[in-house]
């Protein structure tokens, strides 16, 4: 008897698949949920166009599902498959690197005392602003490059390096022209409050205006981003600065997350919950009541643990005890030129196992399910099953969790993105 | 005038190099000196065959240089060589991965916890003595791979997961193979002594005897070392015992290197400057007297900050004490599937930076001159010079600083060994 399906006919086909990593049950993943990967052993999965097909036992798969004229053939040949990986915090639109600044840090100078000579986001900012689109258009493609040669198909992409409204809205344009054109999908948002530009640094209040009443309605008008972020942080934006903008950005559509507690405890996260914001990102000095807090919203807590590295510290964001508290947990690269300037999100979950502890299964689970959260494509994204995106990573692993034990290293063997195989070469 | 050279031509020409290292000058690099890198600026390299001919600005060398028929020429476009990267302590020969003990140590097992309950280096020698040569050399094949791919065109390889006569020179014997086959050059270490193995647990000193008497004549008979290492620490190998086997093995000819102060300041790396060993590795917990005597000797201090990385310690080798002191530090991967699994040299020069406080330049001295030094092949490799080996990378960055800086990443464009293109595309 011919069913509806019949005619389908899949135009990816991936086989002998030693663990398929399918995360498929709750969305998103907390407490011990987290560590519930929904593996099929010696799996299979068949996709049509950008969309699963079915997943399931390798043979079932292959001899259950016909295959279209000049379908994609990937034999895995007993390796891990996941589903494509999600970076939901980078700030990937700038120009210049700044390994002057590393190498002053390692030498014993403080983030602090290097901004205060001339060097951190300000000196991004000096230098975004002279640059071309198709300069910075171009730079940012590269990144994009590195992070889809690891396996990340998704990222959450922010301005913030312009803090004018020409450069910021250059820099929303350039995310927008990429999404477009490269095969990572850009979630755009808006930082204009990523830092108080040197022209306004005893007038803080009237750059906030700006950012309310100049550069918000034409990031609107323009729909150039899905979410507004603000950089909460002593001597940066204070809370009550940081509500401003973020209730107006609400107001006007926008979805909200926050660089919270950072540098010091402020009460970010709270802000973030009390706002209803996605995410609430960063969180080293989180405290008590904001690790209660974010647990009771549905707010997304996103570490940055290459952040800490980076910039030399000792002091992470508390993962296991957000974890503990049932907060939903995420895992980012931060990718940016002044704190944490990589492209490799596997090099985030070896420094999340070694610095938070955090299990190989935890951290796919907060780069997968709980990152799609993070990014609001949890309806569409971050699951192996059917009718989701095809966005999958065939990793050159026989266990999952050869991830973060094997470090600094790239262990993708192809990225496919929207069922089309963009890194790696097939047989 | 023809002068002799007219009728050498270059097989190989690398052109418009941002920064050329090409760390001309003294060997090994001691103190400030490691901060010469002896760049040239806007440079050229040509190579003929397997060794470099010239090296230049890049219109000198291009002009100067006439090219043999079907010379591969590279344009650097900017970016930066350096001498091919030498990694002086490397495991590669062993069969399984040990991700499960990685998981264990981050959910909170000590190492010793784990080696009680059969994990270790004993777990990874009853895995190896089981298989075949042929699987031994097709897995570490793959591991010299990633090592070429991350600019690493020199190696010292160990055996030491065999602990049996048999097993130790099955292991040498896939290092020799691997030599001939592979682009890579190994150096081979002779590492009976790397534990006890199970068999001699409540004997150890018959097991010395047998390295000493039956397996170390074998390895000479054979030519399968150059070098040979012990395992000097509390509950492995005592003083007595290391001197035993290493004097034994410096009578048979082979040069030294030991493991030395990893867990406990044993004296381990005193010894090794006694005997006048090559090297003396580990020294998280070298003593006042073993920095003076390393800065005393000619004895190489190897630092291996990936161990100290992936097992979660907070205690790293004191590199700038070994520096200021005198003594001629390099570093290196340690690459083995217990403590430190990775091949990217690049990332230890991250961790080098982050975690002991050395300048990139301080680290291509490390991993270029000083790690010739420490393989014992300072008259041939580790610098850009006439005459010594063709062996460079050509880097994806316009300032050597962006090596410890961008981190995670492989940021190679092409390696050449011996003169020739082995990672990477020519246009």
């Amino acid at each position: 008897m011919p069913t509806a399906n019949d005619h389908i006919k899949a135009t990816l086909l991936v086989k002998n698949i030693g663990q398929l990593v399918t995360m498929a049950g709750p969305i998103p993943r907390i407490g011990d949920a987290m560590r519930d990967l929904a593996i099929i052993e010696n799996g299979g999965v068949a996709c049509v166009r950008n969309e699963v097909l079915a997943v399931g036992e390798s043979d079932d798969i292959e001899r259950s599902t016909p295959l279209a004229l000049g379908a994609t053939v990937i034999d895995a040949a007993g390796g891990v498959v996941t589903p494509g990986l999600i970076d939901p915090h980078t700030h990937p639109v700038f120009g210049k690197t700044r390994e002057d600044e590393f190498e002053m840090r390692i030498s014993g100078k403080t983030y602090q005392e290097i901004a205060a000579a001339g060097g951190g986001i300000r000196s991004s900012v000096r230098d975004l602003r002279e640059r071309t689109a198709d300069d910075l258009r171009e730079r940012t493609s590269r990144r994009l490059d590195r992070l889809l040669a690891h396996g990340v198909t998704t990222i959450e992409a922010k301005s913030g390096y312009g803090l004018s409204t020409e450069a910021e809205l250059k820099s929303l344009e350039v995310i927008r022209e990429l999404n477009e054109q490269h095969a990572i999908d850009l979630v755009p948002t808006f930082l204009g409050a990523h830092e108080v530009p040197d022209e306004y640094r005893d007038n803080k209040d009237t750059y906030v205006d700006i950012v309310i009443n100049e550069m918000l309605p034409q990031v609107i008008d323009r729909k150039l981003a899905t979410f507004s972020d603000v950089f909460c942080e002593e001597n940066v934006f204070t809370i009550d600065q940081s509500r401003r903008i973020q209730a107006a950005a609400r107001d006007a559509g926008l979805r909200l997350r926050f660089h919270a507690d950072e540098l010091a405890s402020t009460g970010g996260a709270e802000l973030a919950a009390e706002l209803g914001a996605t995410t609430a990102d960063h969180l080293i000095h989180i405290s008590a009541s904001g690790i209660k807090a974010l647990a009771a919203s549905g707010t997304v807590a996103v570490m940055l643990p290459g952040t800490s590295f980076s910039l030399g510290s000792k002091k992470y964001a508390p993962a296991r005890r957000l974890i503990e508290a049932g907060a939903t947990v995420s895992l980012s690269t931060d990718c940016n030129p002044g704190s944490s300037f990589s492209e490799s999100l596997p090099m985030i979950i070896s420094l999340a196992a070694i610095h938070m502890g955090l299990t190989a299964a935890e951290s796919l689970a907060c780069t997968t399910v709980n990152a799609a959260v993070a990014v609001g494509r949890e309806t569409t994204h971050g699951q192996l099953v059917a009718g989701r995106a095809a966005d999958l990573v065939v990793w050159d692993m026989a266990d999952y969790r050869e991830l973060p034990y094997h470090y600094g290293v790239n262990l993708v063997r192809q990225v496919i993105k929207n069922g089309k195989v963009v890194i790696g070469e097939v047989k």
